[in-house]
């Protein structure tokens, strides 16, 4: 039980981060703090959005712990999460594993067809 | 306008996949395809879901162009795409390199830094 509730919360932690990733504001504020923090308006400057929703934006990205935020003084700084990508570049390679199996375990079906053949 | 229209087609082919994959079952069905071709009831065999939901899933996937599928006879079978994940791995190889290339330029300046104290 405790594994299934560690996993459901795996799932879901990857559900937001996936969820999060599928918006091209939410992506161009992940590349713009890429390159170094930046306050939340030198954030929404960019995008022609009322600030609810582009904080509704932010809010999601923090959930799925693609960033953090904490308030200096009277400004709100944002910075990318060091590891913001890991759950979802550990899944990738999960994909790419399974799939190379699936090539590797074809290619030795065929060699093993063609030895039969030469025997 | 021809660049703009590639880009924003571009953005959501992007935008389908990333919101594609944030969802359990979609990424089940994946996992499964990575195995290798399938038809439509062995991937709904293993999923407690009405037929007509686990359709929409699979249309989401073939949207994002994950999957592919064609009828042989009476069955459909699924596939995954051959480079189904490009387009997400390509957009995490972009944010690693603005992320390195800014960890170099702090590099660079903290060895500046060095050398000026050193002068």
């Amino acid at each position: 039980m405790a594994i299934l509730r560690g996993m459901s919360k795996y799932e879901s932690h990857l559900d937001m981060c996936f969820s999060a990733l599928g918006d091209p504001t939410r992506r161009m504020i992940l590349e713009r703090l890429a390159r170094g923090e930046a306050s939340v308006s030198e954030l929404a400057a960019p995008h022609d959005m009322a600030l609810p929703s582009f904080l509704e934006h932010l809010k999601k990205l923090e959930a799925a712990k693609l960033i953090t935020s904490n308030k200096q003084g009277r400004t709100r700084i944002c910075e990318l999460s060091p590891d913001a990508f890991t759950p979802v570049r550990d899944w990738l390679t999960e994909q790419n594993a399974i799939w190379e199996g699936r090539l590797d375990r074809f290619n030795d079906y065929i060699n093993n067809l063609v030895q039969e053949r030469n025997k």
